[in-house]
């Protein structure tokens, strides 16, 4: 029998999941303790401030774990090759998922961003997360911070766009346009 | 009393301005008849494909009022101007609502887009009529179609994404950030 804290984790992941692909309003208790596999009462015992705080927690959780990724990849060269491999990469769990797996923040962001502050602020902290990690490489690199954040905040937001566009078209090609635009644009500002 | 062809115009204007603010989950029949003044009843008659009907119709409507603004803005001098004001708008108008009016079609589209064909289907027209009216303004001044297609995804990618963490961040900073890039790239790009 998993221990406790498994199953806590385990519903968070399973969150996680949920609201990247259905968003907020349309993620209930009952799917995710029947897909996460923990026993009906759990929910109430681990998460006592509700669905809001379950949700909270997930979206802390992707936050961090999209961020190890990014850093990782932008520790390994130029940020324009950071940015057309998570352009890549996006576009083929995308397609991987039937269109489903697209930001994991974005969603509930825009569901919740006017009223709810708990949610908005762990979406807000997520994507500043993301922001740092992509300004702080090319700070790394020669550029003062002003700038550094200026494009780190035009690089976040051109991606997130293309993920949008992608999902509602179905189809890589908008991933791959920011991609390649994005990489010049990069590629002319830093060294 | 308003004539039927009103009440109707009135549910669809109605849920375009909910499906805005909160997305499609999150609004119900119940708060569109109340908010658009309509009789109970009416919507069965207007509305026989329920709900999702309503919101295909409020989409549609959104991508045109949207796209028809878009046009004339890019009318009236280069696209790096249009593109300024755009993100120069979008701002003040998220700010005005208290940070709840930005794209009228993302929210729908990330919470429909993988599971609801007509509703994906009415997002994927309104982003599409908004990058055509983008690239032709672009190709009117010289630049080749797949090129001037390729500025267009990226362009209209980069401000869906500023209003998204605009919206999470309830700040006009990244807004303005991605005016001045996305006005340099076309710049540099288009006579």
């Amino acid at each position: 029998m998993p221990r406790r804290s498994d199953s806590r984790q385990r519903m968070v992941r399973t969150a996680a999941a949920l609201l990247r692909r259905q968003g907020y309003a349309a993620t209930g208790w009952r799917s995710v303790v029947a897909e996460s596999g923990t026993p009906w009462g759990s929910q109430a015992h681990h998460f006592p401030g509700g669905k809001e705080q379950l949700a909270v927690d997930a979206v802390a959780w992707s936050g961090e774990a999209f961020e190890r990724l990014l850093r990782g990849a932008l520790a390994n060269g130029h940020p324009a090759d950071a940015v057309e491999a998570w352009t890549r990469l996006g576009g083929a769990e995308l397609e991987r998922s039937g269109w489903r797996d697209g930001c994991p923040v974005a969603t509930v962001a825009l569901e919740t961003a006017h009223d709810n502050d708990a949610l908005a602020s762990a979406c807000t902290s997520a994507f500043g997360s993301w922001r740092s990690a992509i300004a702080e490489a090319i700070q790394a690199r020669g550029v003062d911070e002003a700038a550094a954040q200026s494009l780190a905040t035009f690089t976040l937001a051109a991606v997130e766009g293309a993920l949008l566009l992608a999902r509602a078209e179905r189809s890589t090609e908008p991933l791959f346009a920011v991609g390649r635009h994005l990489s010049g644009v990069l590629r002319a500002n830093v060294e």
